[in-house]
């Protein structure tokens, strides 16, 4: 079990800052003084509200947005629950490196600095039908890496994931937290037919029924049923919250990537959005299992933090408000009655 | 009624231009052979084949986005529907000139230019509570004055508006068009209460009463009904299916505005698509009606262009990913089995 990393990851979780409450209530003092009616600008304004208790800070910027995307591979492959084999997920790192894919150009699009973090591609997890996926210490090695990925000092950070996979182990992942039949969190992912949907779901609930009651512990549950990506994902939104950093997730992957977090702590995921509500079925049970906004609704399926980079822009308008409006004075213009 | 304005409005209806299909096909084909699974990228696949259709082109750019807000003063103020006075209408023209308004904020975010038309902002329209708004040739004019606006090349054209009260001209519209109770379109607007609204709602039935059957022309559903700046935006709305200009609408009262051209023509608004979905209760129910994309739901409900300005990040997106991705066989990544 957990017992030579449990301190380790219970360190992790002491003394986690929450937010900074007078930040936020500056921001709505302003916000109520800008020439537009109150509250008119919806979650543009919750936006600006929610950086500022989270970057700690009155008038927040997004100046430096890091999108940081984790690759792993995933031992379940050999279950076949992939139309991809998974030489793709190397594949793509390659061609996050050369600036071809999706979220290359959406980053490039919202201003927002990009990086890839492979671990370990050559060593892919365990199947977890067979065995938990990683060792207490891969664990351990995963949460580190993205852990220590993230750069103090960044306004905003966008997470994502890429593994040939790895909605086979976000359902595994939502289904041990939230429960509920496996069908409710397996989806077609890159691909599947109803055929593959149903086959993945029995995989899922294999899965669920070896590892048994040690997935009442949230830590087990991502050790378990994980990827490297995963773990990597939970420690950088750690890292996030220590740095005062809030963080977009992405869709259903980085969603249930987090979610252990929510199980922890019950704010957990607090300095946490969701950048979309992904069309990979799970997600929107997962979106509300989290309690947490998800801004964009487009049909996307595609991972790679391709949603989070896309909802910057959101951010960018919500703050672009807030720092440049006219307030009614300043403007000359009538407020109500 | 119409007659000696009736040619100029039928001669605007013929001959507009359809979809060019072979564009949108192409953007198919490449998508297919971009490194993602195919359809993944959900809206953003369909927005840049919808572009490619609408701007006839295989590649659509978006080198000049346009944002015009046209600004008009109602005479149903006189009836009380508003918190606020309408000399804000000027204050806030005044307010976008200097840049001071959200508008001016998002436009410059998302790289778009930005202008304000106001149109006689001193004299207000009728009352349509007791005559009809607009003399036929003052709709006429009003048209035209947004049609002219409209800058040919322009590759993606936002339009918004400004004008105390219209939310009730826009709930009178909807409810001509398409029929119900006045209530189910009539909202809070800038921030009227419970009583407000049920006011407002009786507003819109005094108004339907009185100009009966004359209603069944959409043209007249704009003229009894709207303000100058609806009229301009319809006549915009008309100048961009012309010109081959794919337009964004904002939210309630920009939906409405343009809504009497998909009563004339059943493709009507195939060039447009809605930038969000307006907190102003009625939108959701005119999105229905109108049949049309709505990409954003951020419960905004502001106006000026605002929900379509901000959903411009979005396009950008989509066109980034769709003219930047590489292909498979460029990244040398295996497609599906």
């Amino acid at each position: 079990m957990m017992t030579h990393t449990g301190d380790f990851l219970q360190d992790l979780l002491r003394k986690l800052p929450g937010p900074d409450e007078a930040a936020a209530a500056g921001v709505m003092r302003r916000q109520a003084d800008l020439t537009k009616p109150p509250g008119s600008l919806g979650l543009l304004e919750e936006i600006v509200a929610w950086l500022a208790a989270w970057q700690r800070r009155e008038m927040p910027r997004l100046d430096q947005v890091d999108v940081i995307v984790f690759a792993g591979n995933h031992g379940v492959t050999a279950q076949g629950v992939s139309p991809y084999p998974p030489s793709v997920t190397a594949q793509m790192v390659a061609n996050f490196e050369a600036g071809g894919a999706a979220i290359n150009q959406i980053a490039r699009a919202n201003g927002a600095a990009f990086s890839v973090v492979p671990l370990m591609l050559d060593r892919p997890t365990a199947d977890f039908t067979v065995e938990p996926a990683m060792t207490p210490l891969e664990f351990r090695k995963a949460l580190a890496a993205g852990y220590d990925a993230v750069v103090p000092g960044t306004d905003l950070l966008c997470l994502g994931e890429m593994g040939i996979g790895n909605t086979t182990a976000a359902a595994a992942i939502s289904a041990a937290l939230f429960g509920g039949p496996a069908l409710r969190w397996a989806g077609r992912g890159t691909g599947l037919d109803a055929e593959g949907v149903t086959h993945k779901a029995a995989v899922v609930e294999r899965a669920l029924a070896l590892h048994g009651e040690a997935l009442n512990d949230p830590w087990e549950v991502a050790r378990r049923l994980g990827g490297r990506e995963t773990a990597a994902i939970l420690g950088a939104v750690l890292a996030a919250r220590r740095h005062s950093i809030p963080v977009l997730l992405d869709g259903f992957v980085c969603s249930a990537a987090a979610a252990p977090l929510a199980k922890l702590l019950p704010d957990g995921l607090d300095h946490c959005m969701i950048g979309h509500v992904s069309a990979e079925a799970g997600h929107r049970h997962l979106v509300q299992e989290l309690h947490r906004p998800a801004l964009l609704n487009l049909d996307m399926r595609l991972g790679e933090g391709s949603g989070a980079a896309v909802a910057v822009s959101i951010f960018r308008a919500a703050v672009a408000c807030h720092t440049g409006m006219a307030t009614f004075s300043q403007a000359g213009v009538a407020n109500r009655d």
